[in-house]
């Protein structure tokens, strides 16, 4: 009986290679051995283990270092131990399935395509690494102790600070800092605002813009939120058609995507209409400073703060990786908002915010944006240059500003001029897969066209030119 | 006529001085400060500003500059003109209104207590800024561009396979890097995990333990989750009383907050209710590293990794400040976190993720918790010396772990020494606090004492005799 015992270690010791080392003493490594003995299934569950001392002499360790690591398994889970049944591995040591699970959500686009004329980001090849490591190294010196411990919702008051200013003098908004609350980009705002099921700060009908971007209407509808579409004229959003909605969702500085700014009737309209009927307006600033021929149009925020809540983010102006965003408010929602967020919820790092503080403060957030609008408008200059070259009669419709711009082509080409573009190796969306499933275009308004939308930003600098190519070899012929 | 228009070119040049100063040239600061005397209030809505030439020769700047100016503040909605009637103060240009608002979330406990002893902190003071900020410059310098692109919901696989192999070190945690989800801590998981009415990727009921955190009681009632407790006793929580729950949420590794492990028979029973009920259970390892008198006993999710989602995070290990957290999950959920995650939304910031991933693999996690094991554990003995000395009759229950204990009172002491407590200056809570409200206590459940909920770990190193000697004062005589 005791040789079976022996015979039974031997074997554990030398077909299961219970190899007694790494870090730790004896003890933590047996431990590890037997737990790995376990999990990788060569012992089975139900699988009697040897007494202590025919283990320790097999292994030539103390009796106590076995007593020791069956009890830590035993407590673990791993092995049970029965008054007059020894000590057994427990049934319920599952091992892991390694399933050969295709990743459903791969990293989007990792492997992109050759040519990305995709909008809506920035070059990722120019983010301002040096800059940005310098501000937080900054920011993580000067911090308080306070600033590692449990945070504010409304996100670091330094940071708030610092918007207040920046968005004064680069946007025209006028606010406080407790009026401002950090958020994670466009889509948490929208999240905290609207809720879900209508339990938000925010109730629909929600006016929205007849072209938008259809992640923002998913959102929305997963909210429980009814969005009903405004047609949109050469004066933008044609807000006139408002009516009982409680909130009205625009892009006053460069309408996303067909590229207008809204007319100063329409943006006098508007907060009119937020005033006559009690409504809000949320005024998606998402690239208000990119424009490239003149100063941007001020915020439609600083008409009425207390009728647009104003909505930015660095997701275009450094990188949607950061997620950093904001809201400004206007004081009657500040509480609910914050609310909304919570304790200990998906806020962004305190040392980003103060990072960014310190890149706004520093100069260096302005800095980098009047190299990214250089550079955003040359290759804007090259699109317009490469299609009167090679496709005079596609014209690129909307102001010069932002990271895209739309094409406007032959009518009835816009699908096969996407398909030729997939064919030449170019991402990009056609105009209609920005158009809102109700709305009802007529005639007189614009955006009633075939179109490409090009974020001629999305490529690094040694791309662009490439792209323009392919894209140009997409086109429809005149 | 024209004589009346110089004369109020000047008056608004004068009285209300028009500075054309600071940066840009004339036509910015003209505009500047035509729009700062609207949004002032200094220029009332209405008021009919003076032709072009007039401002222009008062001023001294050409006709063009003021018409120019005009014709940007009429676009932003400041001004409006109309053919034959000028050009007016819009009437919509509303002031600020600097409310006397009392910020109703001032920055929690910004102005702390004198001796803050509540739980659920790491030392904020400990925070390792420089390690911290050289696995951030590493991560920012290593990165590839697509980092700076549009991300993965999951989180950065660099992380995602740091905490593979860390977890699987210092927790058993078995999984792969396809299986975790990074989140911004444990509310964040709850959240992700079981939605908002019903609607989550988990539903209840859910077994809790009796005694536990009421934030995750209140995010799961919002949630619409029902919550079932279970009872406590000297072996934990009393899974065998779990029945037609769906899901049980527990911290096996350290009761939070009364102290003691789950029993190794305990562990296995819940693991053998949810394979007998399909059921899931999801382990808060929130302190799992932190165990002084042995190596922590290892996660219940390596038991079965098709039945636990192992939730952990750097919140006590590293700082709340980070909002950075992770789910290890059952294959099978993965989609589904995912898609509840959604596009762009509340993420973790990617350069942090991929400083956490260079801080777990250069070591420098492992030496920090090594060091803040060190000095949490000092703080524990010294807590235990401090009653001995001179509360003998208090007792310390529970194993030596984590950052905070509980303290023993004498029956029906509990609420007047937390008072006793504030009167010292001491914020700390009491047990009972923490209590579901439909827990039904027995004589036989542990947890059925008076107790003070001691967090240790909060104060700074300086600030903790003073502390310990300010909570001896306050507790009741033996």
């Amino acid at each position: 009986m005791t040789e079976s015992w022996v015979n039974s270690a031997e074997r554990i010791g030398a077909d299961l290679h219970l190899e007694l080392s790494g870090p730790g003493g004896r003890r933590a490594a047996l431990i590890r051995a037997l737990r790995e003995a376990v999990r990788g299934g060569r012992l089975a569950p139900g699988t009697r283990l040897p007494p202590y001392r025919s283990l320790a002499a097999d292994l030539g360790v103390a009796r106590n270092t076995v007593a020791d690591a069956y009890a830590e398994l035993v407590a673990e889970g791993w092995l049970t131990a029965r008054q007059g049944s020894g000590t057994r591995v427990a049934e319920r040591a599952e091992p892991l399935r390694h399933a050969a699970r295709v990743p459903v959500k791969a990293p989007p686009r990792a492997r992109g395509p050759r040519h990305d004329l995709r909008q809506g980001r920035p070059d990722a090849s120019a983010f301002p690494r040096a800059a940005w490591a310098a501000s937080y190294r900054r920011a993580l010196q000067a911090a308080p102790n306070e600033a590692f411990g449990p945070g504010d919702p409304a996100g670091r008051r330094e940071l708030r600070e610092a918007l207040t200013e920046y968005l004064a003098r680069a946007r025209g908004v006028r606010t406080e800092p407790d009026r401002i609350v950090i958020c994670s980009g466009f889509a948490h705002a929208l999240r905290l605002l609207f809720g879900q099921d209508g339990g938000g700060v925010l109730h629909g009908p929600l006016g929205v813009e007849a072209y938008g971007l259809g992640f923002h209407r998913g959102l929305l509808a997963a909210a429980g939120v009814r969005t009903v579409p405004l047609p949109l004229d050469e004066h933008g959003a044609r807000v006139e058609r408002l009516g009982r909605e409680r909130a009205v969702l625009l892009t006053p500085a460069h309408q996303f995507p067909t590229g207008g700014p809204l007319h100063a009737e329409r943006r006098s309209a508007v907060i009119d209409w937020a005033r006559a009927r009690g409504g809000v307006i949320l005024e998606d600033d998402y690239d208000g400073e990119f424009r490239y021929d003149r100063k941007p149009v001020g915020a439609v925020q600083g008409l009425d703060p207390e009728r647009v809540i104003h909505i930015g983010s660095v997701s275009k102006s450094l990188s949607p990786a950061l997620r950093l965003g904001w809201m400004v408010l206007p004081e009657r929602y500040v509480d609910a908002v914050l609310a909304a967020k919570g304790e200990r919820e998906a806020w962004a790092s305190v040392p980003d915010q103060l990072a960014l503080a310190d890149f706004v403060v520093s100069g260096s957030y302005d800095r980098h944006v009047r190299r990214m609008r250089q550079r955003y408008r040359r290759r804007r200059d090259r699109l317009v240059e490469a299609l009167a070259a090679h496709a005079p009669h596609v014209e690129v419709t909307g102001i010069a500003a932002g990271l895209h711009a739309v094409l406007r082509l032959p009518p009835g080409t816009e699908r096969s001029a996407v398909k030729a573009a997939a064919w030449q190796g170019v991402a990009l969306d056609g105009l209609a897969d920005f158009r809102h499933p109700q709305a009802t275009d007529t005639a007189a308004d614009t955006a009633a066209y075939d179109g490409l939308v090009v974020g001629y930003a999305t490529p690094s600098e040694h791309a662009y030119g490439a792209a323009l190519e392919a894209l140009c070899a997409a086109l429809p012929p005149g």
